[in-house]
């Protein structure tokens, strides 16, 4: 910004006395003036990514006072916290009834398809409970790091927020995401293809500190992590990945813990399973040797097709999807458009995504619209001409390890179709001809 | 992460047939076992950053089921939009109730000394209005472009959201931010000093996009946004901030903006003063000068020593404050403590920041615990050793540009004290004598 913008002094000005009503009307007057040619009209290119009105008489009517500017607004004055738009009533979390067996083990997902950026308010942050929602009083709670350790410990909420913190922006996702699809069935929405997935800012402690402060002894090599909650969750992690970039979580996006989430303290495990991140956390136990608990046998563990299992497969991999268009949508017929997505890796930063309009034979790169950070969601956005005819749009991400998102058959041919989890394949979204009887309607096919 | 960490197929397992009741029972086993030697006990060291408790007893009982663990959680089936927990009901946003003439011109103010990390949640970021929060229906909003452009044109909120969009993490402050402080009135908590400021990731259309699709003749050097509340308040923004990074944003934090913020959109002008963020908008007309609205020479300009006005000011400079110790908490006694706090500028990133604990006198570098992001909150560590004597504790700022937040001496030198506006220079916390009578407390000292 130059110099002259920057600072400008004015000692008189008529300006100065210029009411709010002679605003109004010097709006007004201006409106009438605009100039609206044959030329400019043409100009406007309707093929354009930009999709505006530009003809005289609307525009006159929009410049116009609308009955808002002639009315007071809502006073406001107290304490409080905000909620949504009433005109937003739609975009919620929600649970497929039929997923599972009761309330206290539920599974709400993330409307994905009206998420927008990196950050999901906390409000609409995916939920996976397997004893129900505890109460629990930040007041009374403990943490208690022990076991294989020189010095066991025990923290309060308040020794805990008063340890040096840090402060990351981390995807959360259960591996069961696009478990539909494993099984085969059709799901039209991206909030149960993938709305077992958020991404938010976390704050706390460095589980390193934590560790370094027990002293963990030479023969500590495993963490069993244990929640306060009814669900009795365990998860055995590594000492290495522990001591990379784990953190014990008391804020997310800039407030407490939702009770959700943890409430008041959980284990954050970047880029891992959503189900080793423990909720309600109250113990670390150090052990020297992985537990193999019911939550990594029955649960979160993989059947190969050669019967053996498949344990600790802790990472998400690599990952996209294109949130618009996708089937929560409708095509407005032929145009140009902007596809829109999110890409993410447990494993690092994402490098580059690209799109495919022909079911995966050409591909080209997308533009990313956000900052690219570590396990992450990262947004990309691709623009392209649809001439009305059938299409099949992909995404493909690619990661910083070089870890390029495989086509479901290549996944398929890897794992079998036993499996429940980690179903990070590209997914397919058919946008339907135009001339036909499905016209602007977009499909999720198998692919 | 090793190969052998990363898959590990397990065909039998002895534990697989683990049950939930025989962990738990495992668990109280081991809690009984945990060895507390008094040499443990005594090489804990109580100055460290950590304060945590070491000894036998407590720990123990900790480690015994408490009842959570014995009785299931709130079952939950249905589509949801989560809340804080009750336990987190005294952080609100909050207003002063003698500081605006009624409800329809507040200042709810973001409680700081709460918030962790950059993200401000929704439900908690600063609110300003000058005419009451209107009540806007997103299906009939519309948004022109008009004025000294070839095309004049006209976008719904479907259009707007199918353009290319951006996503970007910016704060967003009143430059009243401080006034009291101008006016020595001394306010003893963050909330009051520093809450008319949020910092949230932002998604919308950039400005360029629209301004380019509407054609800007040679001519239109400057913007006039209007929105669509009754307040008229309008600013002139001069083309190159228009061009740099300014977006019309519909979403905050991943969601539709709240109505508060401006819903269904608002202008983002980042790092400058927050009033420029126009909300409700629904026009930008391009000129050839800017307008000298009553909104920027009643309000929002600066009375000079000399008694001349300084208009224009829009840059929100290189600030900082420490949030924890701060006036809204007590120090515990002697010992090692983590100064916490954030860091902005509204020209670009902040590239470090440096704690004062004698009042300026002497100066050491503090630690980011967050991503340096332009025009954001990042956040600053530092650690000391309190001996318990009285403490003036303060923080300074240099942002890329090699700004150096100054003192507060320094900045009223330079434009007097007739404002109300941009007051950007350091604050001071004293920490009073442990040994006095107001030992703990720590007290905000114009300095």
């Amino acid at each position: 910004m130059s110099e002259t913008l920057e600072k400008v002094a004015v000692q008189t000005e008529e300006s100065r006395t210029q009411t709010r009503r002679a605003f109004i009307k010097g709006g007004l007057a201006v409106a009438g003036t605009v100039m609206f040619t044959k030329a400019a009209e043409a100009a406007y290119d309707p093929k354009s990514a930009v999709k505006a009105y530009a003809g005289k008489k609307e525009i006159t009517d929009v410049l116009t006072d609308g009955p808002q500017r002639r009315m007071l607004g809502k006073g406001i004055m107290s304490s409080t916290y905000s909620m949504p738009s009433v005109y937003e009533k739609e975009v919620r979390k929600r649970t497929l009834e039929w997923l599972t067996p009761d309330t206290l083990a539920t599974i709400s997902m993330t409307p994905i398809q009206s998420m927008h950026g990196m950050i999901v308010p906390n409000g609409l942050h995916f939920d996976r409970f397997h004893g129900g929602a505890p109460d629990i009083d930040p007041a009374t709670h403990k943490l208690v790091i022990h076991g294989l350790v020189e010095r066991p410990l025990m923290f309060t909420m308040d020794d805990l927020k008063r340890m040096p913190s840090v402060t990351r922006i981390h995807f959360l996702e259960c591996p069961a995401n696009g478990a539909l699809e494993w099984k085969g069935i059709q799901v039209n929405s991206v909030q149960w293809t993938h709305g077992m997935m958020s991404c938010s800012e976390w704050t706390g402690v460095p589980l390193s500190v934590l560790l370094k402060e027990a002293g963990v002894k030479p023969e500590g090599k495993w963490l069993l992590p244990e929640g306060a909650d009814a669900s009795g969750l365990v998860r055995s992690i590594p000492m290495e990945i522990a001591l990379d970039d784990c953190m014990v979580a008391y804020a997310m996006n800039g407030e407490a813990l939702r009770p959700g989430q943890g409430y008041p303290i959980r284990l954050v495990v970047p880029g891992c399973e959503g189900n080793m991140w423990v909720k309600y956390l109250r113990r670390i136990k150090v052990t020297d040797k992985p537990l193999h608990h019911r939550e990594e046998s029955s649960k979160y563990s993989e059947l190969m097709p050669d019967g053996t299992i498949q344990r600790f497969s802790w990472v998400q991999e690599t990952n996209s999807v294109i949130t618009y268009p996708s089937p929560d949508y409708k095509m407005s017929g032929p145009g140009r458009y902007v596809a829109k997505g999110i890409a993410w890796s447990g494993r690092g930063r994402i490098t580059h995504v690209d799109v495919s309009l022909d079911g995966g034979r050409n591909w080209k790169e997308a533009k990313f619209t956000s900052v690219a950070l570590p396990k992450a969601w990262t947004r990309f956005e691709f623009e392209f001409d649809w001439d009305g005819s059938e299409m099949l749009l992909m995404s493909r991400a690619t990661d910083e390890t070089g870890y390029v998102q495989p086509p479901m058959a290549q996944l398929r041919n890897a794992v079998g179709t036993n499996g429940v989890y980690h179903r990070t394949a590209m997914v397919t979204w058919l946008i339907h001809d135009w001339k036909g009887n499905r016209a602007g309607e977009i499909e999720n096919v198998q692919f």
